[in-house]
């Protein structure tokens, strides 16, 4: 009764809950408990409708919730790479690139192809809306660890200068953002929850 | 440093954490482990970007995400209501829109009036985007509970007629998913993991 297209969506739909046992580095707010992609996907999601006003430029909204949705979903095969990880390069390995055509090669051709287009344009950079997506998916962390007394700063050692380089990418999308999470880690330098590198 | 909104709207980011730890009758896929009210929106919010094509009629993709996404905020305050609940009734408790305005109120002013305003519209579910959100969140338990051998039927021992009653809104948003899911539910009877009530 159901036609194929339908047959392969919910394939996906099923293989993607696996999203939910995806656990990351970072732990929830004022918590000791971690969170998974799929929690962390959703609150990209709402980072982006509660926050897309403040992009420097103006976004397709819908295409900002699609690419924080999904942009997480290769983790499923080639597991979550931490962010200040220094023997792993997060940027467009090989083996997330398989993961991502396996994984939405389970929907019907058009929308697989639709599904990657998304996740690369994500992974590049480079358009206003895959700056605001990334933006967020540096801000939201921010907040976890400024609310964890440093967290997974603190817990991996991670100095100020490299929070700060990472933490950059949000001026890519929002220079409003952007100045409030520098107040940040200014502050988290200040409460002595970063640490600046000592010069020799 | 940054206006007085952007402040409130990080404070609604903050609080809507607490999504994460509200946990749902129902489980994850062909697992035992509970699923909680962040991973289900998230999981509602990526079903509407695969499935919108079959919603009957045309419907505002965004509108219908916002609906998916927020849905369930209300329960940080109020508590998940089970579906086949006897006791309590889900639709428009006072207790939900008192959440409503305290949670969505953390929001600058437009944007709580806008939020607000999406979440009646789901519960309302009279227009085309709520019966497509609504026809999502009944989709999604039935998929999980045929993946786990009746799932929180057979745990609270829900009958095929109450479980077809409530799953009949899917028709609401779309023929071709309501089809689907019929089927799903004949299956069950089938397989024995939902039970016809017995004539006197
Ligand atoms: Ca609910």
């Amino acid at each position: 009764m159901a036609t194929d297209d339908l047959l392969k969506q919910v394939d996906f739909i099923k293989e993607i809950d696996k999203l939910k046992y995806i656990q990351r580095k970072t732990k929830l707010f004022n918590s000791n408990r971690h969170e998974n992609d799929a929690e962390h996907s959703w609150h990209l999601a709402m980072m982006t409708i509660v926050l897309a006003e403040h992009s420097d430029v103006p976004i397709d909204v819908l295409k900002v919730l699609k690419m924080v949705l999904i942009h997480d979903l290769v983790e499923i095969d080639a597991g979550d790479t931490f962010i200040y990880d220094t023997q792993k390069n997060h940027t467009n390995t090989n083996e997330e690139l398989v993961a991502a055509k396996r994984i939405f090669g389970l929907l019907p051709q058009k929308q697989a192809d639709e599904f990657i287009a998304i996740w690369e344009e994500f992974e590049g950079g480079l358009t206003a809306e895959a700056k605001f997506a990334r933006a967020m998916d540096r801000f939201e962390p921010l907040l976890q660890n400024t609310s964890n007394d440093g967290g997974t700063w603190a817990e991996f050692d991670v100095s100020y200068q490299k929070v700060y380089d990472k933490k950059k990418a949000i001026k890519n999308g929002s220079t409003i953002l952007w100045n409030y999470a520098e107040s940040l880690i200014n502050q988290s330098v200040d409460n002595g929850i970063l640490k600046k590198e000592k010069l020799d």
